[in-house]
C-alpha cells in the first residue's frame, strides 16, 4: 500500500469557477475527491456537475460542505464581499485562498479569517489552466502550517506545493519574485527581437533560439545562487568585466540600429559600479551585492512586508 | 545509405586550443575527421595528438593542412596577429572564425579574408564546453553562403548550425541579442533572490523554482513572437494593465524591503506609457512597439550595423 493510499482524501469545496477554478475542481474530481462547487454565475458549474461535482446553492453551503475550502476569485475585494456575510460558517475549516493579490491583502485576510476560527493558507498559482495537475505547474503557500500539513496531499492534487512559512503574505512575495524574473526575461527577449527585426530576423524566427537559450540560463541559476548565497564570487567563469563589455556592445548596437536600449541600462550601471569598486574579475553574479544593498536604487527604506 | 554516409567529411584544422577549441577538435576527431591542431602554447595540443589529431608546427602549416579552418581564439586582435603573416596561405579555404567580437570586428575580418581569396564565415558559439556536440548547444553563422552550404554537415559536428545571411556581422548581432535575453533573465533572477533573501528564502532554495518558471517563460516566447511579429495585441491573455500592477507591486515591495528596484523601472515606464496611450487592455507583449520605436530610449539614431 503506497503512501497515497493511506491518505484519506478530504472533501473539498471550490469557490470561483473561472478558467483556473474550473480546472482545479476537475483535478479534484479526477483524483476522487468529493467536490462541491459554487460560482456567482451558476451556469459555470453545469459542466462540472455533469463530471460529478456537487452544486452548492449558496456560498454558505459551499463553505459548510467541506473541511477544505479553495477560493479562486478575480481579486481580494471579491473574496471579502463573498465571504464577509458567511464568516461564521468558516469556523474549523481550512480556507485556501488562491486569489492573486499583494502581501498586504494576504496578511489582512489572514487576520480576518483567524478571527473567525478558521485556518488560513494563502496560495499563489504558478501555473496556467493547462499546466494544473501536471509537473509543469506549481503552487506556493504561506500561512497556517497546520492547514498545510493536514492538507498537503490534497493540495498537491492541483500542483506540487511549496510552503514558505507562517506569514500569510509570503506566498504573494514569492509570486511577485517569480513574476519579476519572468518579466525581466520577456522584456529582454522583446528588446532582442526588436533589434534583430532591424537586421532582418523576425521575432518568430528568433523565438525558438531564444527559448533554447533561456532554458540554458535556467540550468545556470543554481550556480548563480550558490555564488550569491555564499558571497563567493572569485572563482568566476564569466566575469563582471567580460559581461560589462557585452552589455555595452548590446547597448551601442541597439542605439546604432534605432532601438531603445533603456532596458539594459540598469545592468550596465550595476556592472560599471562593480568594476569601479575593483570587482571586475569577480563573477557576473556579484551584482547581487549591489541589488541587495540599495546602492543603485535610490530607494527609500520603508517597512518590511512579509 | 543515410545522408550522412553520403557526405565526405572535410579535413579540418582547429586553431586555438582553449577549453572550447579543445572540445571542438575532440568533436571532429570523434566524428572521424582528419583533424589538424595548432596552439601558441604547443603543449595544449598534446592530449589531442594522443586522441588522434595531427599537430601543425606553425599556423601556416595548420591553415595549409585543411580546406576548412576553424579559429577559436580569445579576441579578434589575436586572430589578426596570427593570421596576418600567413594571409597568402588562406587562398581557396573556408575560414570559420568562432572568436567572440563585435559585428564591426566581423565585418572588417570578412573584408580582409575575402581580399586574400578565402571564404569567410563568422560564427558565434551559443554553447559551453560541456554542451559542444550535444543538442543543448547551437552555433550561429553569417558570411559566405558558399562556405556554409559546402561545410554545413562538417560544422554541425560541433553544434546545430543556424545561418543568418551574408553580412558577416550578423552572427555577432544575433549572439548579442541572445546574450541580452539571458542577461535580462539573470538580472531579474538576482533581483528576485535579493528580495526573497530579506524574507528568509535563500537564493539556493529559490533557484529551482525560478528555473522552472524560466523554462515556462521559454515555452511562452513563440506566442509573444507571434503577437510582436504581427503587431496584433488585442487577443490578450495577459494585459498591459494587469502586468503594470504586478510590476508596480514588485517595485513597491522591493523598496519597502530595502532592495534596489531600478532593474524593473524601464519595464514599468514601458507599461505606463502603453497604458497612457490607451493600450492598457492590449497584450503585455505590445511593449515591443515602444522598444522598436526608440520612444523611451532617448537614443540618438546612428548608422545601422549589420
Amino acid at each position: 500500500m503506497s503512501k497515497n493510499d493511506n491518505h484519506e482524501r478530504s472533501a473539498v469545496s471550490v469557490i470561483g469557477l473561472g478558467q483556473m477554478g474550473t480546472r482545479l475542481a476537475q483535478a479534484f474530481l479526477a483524483a476522487g475527491h468529493t467536490t462541491t462547487v459554487w460560482n456567482r454565475t451558476a451556469a459555470k458549474a453545469d459542466a462540472l456537475v455533469v463530471q460529478g461535482a456537487v452544486r452548492a446553492a449558496t456560498v454558505e453551503a459551499a463553505v459548510a460542505a467541506s473541511p477544505l475550502v479553495v477560493v479562486c476569485l478575480p481579486d481580494y475585494p471579491t473574496v471579502r464581499d463573498l465571504l464577509g456575510p458567511v464568516a461564521e460558517s468558516l469556523r474549523g475549516r481550512a480556507l485556501v485562498n488562491l486569489t492573486f493579490g499583494t502581501p498586504e491583502d494576504a496578511a489582512t485576510m489572514a487576520g480576518w479569517v483567524a478571527g473567525h476560527g478558521a485556518d488560513y493558507l494563502d496560495g499563489a498559482m504558478m501555473a496556467l489552466p493547462e499546466t494544473v495537475a501536471t509537473p509543469e505547474g506549481f503552487f506556493l503557500y504561506s500561512g497556517s502550517q497546520h492547514a498545510f500539513t493536514t492538507h498537503r496531499r490534497d493540495l498537491e492534487v492541483m500542483a506540487p506545493a511549496h510552503y514558505f512559512g507562517t506569514k500569510a503574505g509570503s506566498a504573494e512575495i514569492h509570486d511577485l519574485a517569480l513574476l519579476g524574473t519572468g518579466y525581466a526575461a520577456l522584456t529582454g527577449f522583446l528588446h532582442a527581437a526588436a533589434l534583430l527585426d532591424v537586421v532582418g530576423t523576425t521575432p518568430e524566427v528568433f523565438a525558438p533560439l531564444a527559448a533554447q537559450w533561456l532554458r540554458g540560463m535556467a540550468e545556470f541559476l543554481p550556480e548563480l545562487a550558490r555564488e550569491a548565497g555564499s558571497s563567493e564570487y572569485t572563482n568566476a567563469v564569466s566575469t563582471v568585466d567580460m559581461n560589462r563589455a557585452g552589455v555595452d556592445s548590446l547597448i551601442q548596437l541597439s542605439k546604432a540600429n534605432g532601438i531603445a536600449a533603456a532596458v539594459h541600462e540598469p545592468l550596465k550601471a550595476l556592472l560599471d559600479r562593480r568594476s569601479a569598486d575593483g570587482h571586475g574579475q569577480d563573477s557576473f553574479s556579484s551584482v547581487y551585492e549591489l541589488l541587495r544593498s540599495r546602492a543603485l536604487g535610490g530607494d527609500e527604506r520603508g517597512t518590511r512586508i512579509g
